[in-house]
């Protein structure tokens, strides 16, 4: 018997009939001689619906009270999926966060998993039931106020879930059918990746690859626990993250991302300690810095650019402008017309050249590159914004990126 | 400083206009140097929406996941409050039922408070915050699965946070100015009580006044506390329930209740015991028996009548055919035309001739009276439904309910 972690969004339990889908698929895993434990989200925009009825009552920010608001949502979600498998005749159970023991930081609204105390879910295991376990919530266990877990948060739950109950794996159900080796509605060509190790599904994840996000595969990486991310609307086989993969492939996908912004602050003087002057108020500012490159220096002066989320520009660039003030520098520069594209492989890491070949695919497509950052798997690029989805199509073309051999999956 | 109680229904919640009156109101508590906690329940129709989409997942009864589901209703009005309060600069913290402490029987959706550790609301208030506890939710301690009270529940909550809390008073605001001698839509001169004993109130509850429910009446009355039911549209004086009244009225209030069905079985054989066989397979059934009554016995046979709510009328009738056939009855005959009738009054213990004075009233108005049930301070007649608010007008007019005189009141 294995004990398998499911995952549900809220597209796939966005109504009472896929919902019942939904459960037809969580019994037809119990029934195939499977422990079952299943994260599911707020139905649909549920979510979405309780923050528009906040904004109704409050412009101010009232953290806690707003996670034992939307906490409402999956509390819905969990007790009809319950009921749903009940009438299959499959017995289940719902649990919040706190039921579940999932134990958090005080963050609200960003609280991140530290501990799962999962002995209610592990009784109810052995008493032969499927477990719902509410996604994306939590408790503090010093104030025992509740807390939710920020974007993304159902994945990061179930995840943390198969990690405490050593399940055997996380399926992670989604609208697409897998990580594609590019974004598909960008790169028409982009093939459905077999498997990807968790190191390069981190880099694609922080690169922009939206299926699945980076603090979840951080925690299947940590636990070793292998993630499926498949269709929620067929029963084909996804894409498995997992520890090493068959085969290291030099380049195992393009992601990109349009969603930040890049700020430059102009004329600072290079001298020691500069760099920590300019990002610890960005940092108490609560300004998330992705990529940093700083200039070489001229006669004792450098520039400093950064990218940033669009929706923190206004944050940035306060913040920005009284650095410029305290430190007397130049100025600041921002631009908001642009992206950043990456190319990810664990093979890049023993390959020499793949740096020169990928400038070399976009100068030949007359693309600027604005900004280089590399990791030992990745390499990422700043364009113009207008050029993006023809950087990931040269690239993808100019890599092939290589797809595990389809008989060597799980 | 005085500690009290407040319980605000969903019609008081019902939007986010309404909702901040509310905490206006409460501010307002809070800053004349009170303590103030408040019970709330689901906005508007949350409770009936969520009960909806439970049946567009499931035709089927899943009771603890049915209490999971519902109990997310209060959830949101609560954290909303919260915010507004916050929002007036009035410090606030929301608490489920299960953070109040409120400890119930394991009966889902008919779950009974057992009892009420309420260390958390004590810190808060010692804090300086208006705690917002769920209304009609709580936790069975030993499954620690989420329960609710069932129909009224959030008043029950309120008085029995009162009762633990020891407050100076449980404020219920409702949509009427108060408990009135009979229902002002019925007869056109009732008058606002000002004040009604525990007994009485519990009498009146029982008899159909559906101002407040019976279970939080005995709350009240078990732990002395003082409700003060009031209007949430205005701060004038609403009716106080409380330990003793200043004058003991013959007749408090006349009652009535149109939900309520008859059931008679026929031809039972008048032997020892009889009664026992009759209404231990109703309880069984889950039948609620109001009223019984049994005929004087002919020739070794009697008939028994009881009274049971109309929505369970179904139930009443299939259990009570097959007593017959176990017992070798007559037949089991039903009426749905009827309603109950009653007077209220402490000072009916004393008194002479009140009943017969009750029965003349009815004659001398034509209502033939069908069934007849008196305890200490009420006496109840069932009548034919559609002469019953002629029977309350008749008996209001004839008994004249004596209010307290007012400049005695709290």
């Amino acid at each position: 018997m294995a004990l398998i972690v499911q995952k549900f969004g809220g597209t796939s339990v966005g109504d009472a009939e896929r919902l019942k889908n939904v459960a037809l698929r969580i019994a037809a895993t119990y029934r195939d001689d499977n422990a079952v434990v299943v994260a599911v989200s707020a139905m649909g925009r549920t979510t979405d619906d309780l923050i528009e009825l906040a904004k109704d009552v409050t412009t101010s920010s009232h953290p806690r009270e707003m996670d034992m608001l939307l906490t409402a949502g999956e509390r819905i979600s969990m007790a009809l999926l319950a009921m749903a498998l009940d009438d299959l005749g499959v017995p289940a159970v719902s649990f919040t966060g706190s039921q579940a023991g999932i134990l958090t930081t005080a963050v609200h609204g960003e609280a991140e998993i530290v501990d799962i105390r999962a002995d209610r879910v592990k009784d109810a295991i052995d008493e032969g039931r499927v477990v719902i376990v509410a996604g994306f919530q939590g408790v503090d266990p010093l104030s025992r106020d509740v807390t939710t877990l920020g974007r993304g948060g159902s994945d990061a739950t179930a995840v943390a879930l198969a990690a405490a109950l050593g399940a055997d794996v996380c399926e992670i159900y989604t609208d697409v059918d897998g990580v594609f080796t590019a974004d598909p509605r960008v790169v028409s060509d982009a093939q459905k990746l077999v498997e990807i190790s968790f190191e390069e599904m981190l880099e694609m994840a922080s690169a922009g690859t939206g299926v699945l996000m980076a603090r979840s595969v951080e925690f299947g990486r940590r636990y070793s626990i292998p993630i499926h991310v498949r269709s929620s609307f067929h029963d084909g086989e996804g894409t498995w993250v997992k520890e090493k993969t068959m085969e290291e492939a030099i380049v195992r996908g393009v992601a990109h991302d349009s969603s930040e912004a890049k700020v430059t602050i102009q004329g600072l003087a290079d001298t020691p300690g500069i760099a920590a002057k300019v990002f610890e108020p960005l940092a108490i500012a609560g300004v998330t810095v992705d990529l940093i490159v700083q200039n070489v220096s001229t006669e004792g002066y450098t520039d400093i650019s950064f990218t940033v989320p669009k929706h923190q520009l206004a944050k940035a660039r306060e913040s920005s402008e009284s650095i410029v003030a305290d430190l007397g520098a130049g100025g600041v520069d921002v631009d908001e017309n642009i992206a950043k594209v990456s190319i990810v492989g664990a093979g890049m890491k023993t390959e020499l050249g793949i740096a020169a070949k990928m400038f070399r695919i976009l100068s030949d497509s007359d693309i600027n590159i604005g900004m280089i950052s590399t990791s030992p798997i990745r390499i990422s690029c700043i364009v113009a914004l207008d050029r993006i989805e023809d950087a990931v199509r040269a690239l993808h073309n100019g890599f092939k990126p290589a797809l595990a051999p389809q008989e060597e999956s799980l």
